[in-house]
């Protein structure tokens, strides 16, 4: 989605806010899968065949990890290793998760803006069948996320703060974009960041989402299965009730047109759209549509949009 | 040294404590150069060109990290890196270093036990001429030793442990061999760990050094230059008046026979041997010297041997 609104909007009026709730500690590193995997996919590097990591990388590390039998189910290729070695050395030094992201944003040349949804450490952790709770990258990477969840929470979130220029980001976009993410697990982390949800509530006309969920499944990850093992309806509508309190117009596919009145019922303006970007050409005339779509409502002066995650 | 025992001697029955004044954070990992130099050389891994780091390892990790402008003078293997991230990993868990020393050295098949000098964190650090203080690496890699020392502490060592079985294998061990190695930056931080130096004192009688300086030159790196800085002689019988009220004899090579003498009125037995181990053999061969000349004043039985670092 970042890459389709960068295609058609200046890369530097747009501000990407990220879930951080999937960051986690592996081999004493900090590593931040979503913003690395944006950084990584923004700049071209990423490896577009596992959709993590970076293209060409090899995993020598990992392989001499075996040896010592230790758990290497979360694959760190050892370019990426870089990464997270910098972060975690310069947050040793003091420098917060923010500062460090602008570094990094730098090294790989991005245009666009990455904030963490905050410099303080939220945990998005999943209490499966069974009662037992394992943090976000145990559930969606070791255990492939095919285990039922009761609940999810977001460790440390009530005493978050969004991290310097998220809300004002967020309060002088002239759009914001929720990208066709995961409501429960990718979007839920950044609206349990204290004020986040006022800010997007108190602006609701002119924010956009996308449905991550087409005809039923979710395009990518677990999301159909969690909205439903949650009590939520794995469709567009359930996305669009879910979302409703803070989005005012989301983007549904071709496939889901039946579902727009329900959508409209649940009080927001609905698009029907090509969602699935296949292609760069999809994803930039989703981005037009998605900004198309803020336009129709939002205050027209102004051109930066902050998306997330 | 170690390498030369254990071919004479039944690893199982050696122990070695270990300098670890050297250690660093790098990075947010936990690195331990004595330790991880000492695995890889005797476990057959180590890169014999360099000295350090693993044989055949690759620097994929490196190369990415001056992407961000990182300081990479600390050179880290890809597969060397592993160590660091099971280390680092499992002392986030809360193990301690003697615990995950003895799983990396299970790991790499060695027969010899390692221990830590310390559990706890000790620092050698380095006032250069002009005042700056640096910590070991920086000093010992970055600066390549090249600048004049005035001062050399061990930072935590006042309040540092002896690692679990380190006063043990001191006491118990039938002859303790201090390794040819830099009086002051890899023995001194030794000596310096609470009570070691007094169990040494105890039994200095069957406590055998070799000296690192031959014909007024360090072999390896800058004892010599080190040992003149800070006021002693950088000569074998400058060594064996520094190490004088731990070590009862010294092995001096055989071209500096002509200080026999001098080194005995500092009040050691002195052996003059080949002591510059070129081979497999010539290791052995001055091993079997070294425990010959402390059995010659200590009690027969045991086999043990503890060495350091």
């Amino acid at each position: 989605m970042l890459a389709g609104l960068q295609a058609v909007v200046d890369p530097g009026e747009i501000v990407a806010v990220v879930n951080t709730g999937d960051d986690a500690e592996l081999y004493g590193l900090h590593i931040s899968p979503d913003l690395d995997t944006i950084t990584y996919t923004l700049s071209g590097a990423s490896n577009p065949v596992t959709g993590w990591g970076l293209a060409g990388d090899t995993f020598r590390a990992m392989e001499a990890l075996d040896r010592f039998g230790a758990p290497t189910w979360f694959r760190l290729g050892d370019a990426d290793l870089a990464t997270h070695l910098y972060r975690t050395g310069r947050m040793d030094e003091g420098a917060t998760l923010s500062e460090v992201t602008a570094e990094i944003s730098r090294a790989f040349g991005l245009g666009v803006r990455l904030l963490p949804m905050s410099d303080d450490p939220v945990r998005t952790r999943l209490r499966l069948r069974g009662a037992e709770e394992v943090a976000f990258q145990d559930y969606f990477v070791r255990l492939r996320h095919s285990v039922a969840v009761e609940d999810v929470r977001f460790e440390g979130a009530e005493r978050a703060e969004p991290a310097p220029g998220v809300l004002a980001a967020l309060t002088d976009a002239e759009i914001v974009v929720v990208a066709p993410s995961n409501p429960v697990v990718s979007i839920g982390p950044i609206l349990a960041v204290p004020r986040v949800a006022d800010v997007l509530e108190a602006r609701r006309e002119t924010v956009v989402a996308v449905s991550p969920i087409v005809a039923g499944a979710a395009l990518k990850g677990p999301a159909d299965r969690l909205l439903a093992e949650l009590g939520h309806e794995a469709s567009a509508a359930g996305v669009a009730r879910f979302l409703a309190p803070w989005v005012g117009a989301i983007v549904i596919d071709e496939a889901d047109g039946g579902l727009a009145d329900e959508v409209r019922a649940a009080g927001l303006r609905c698009l029907v759209a090509p969602s699935i970007m296949k292609t760069p050409e999809a994803a930039a005339a989703l981005a037009r549509v998605v900004l198309g779509s803020g336009r129709t409502a939002g205050p027209p002066d102004g051109a930066s949009a902050a998306k997330g995650p």
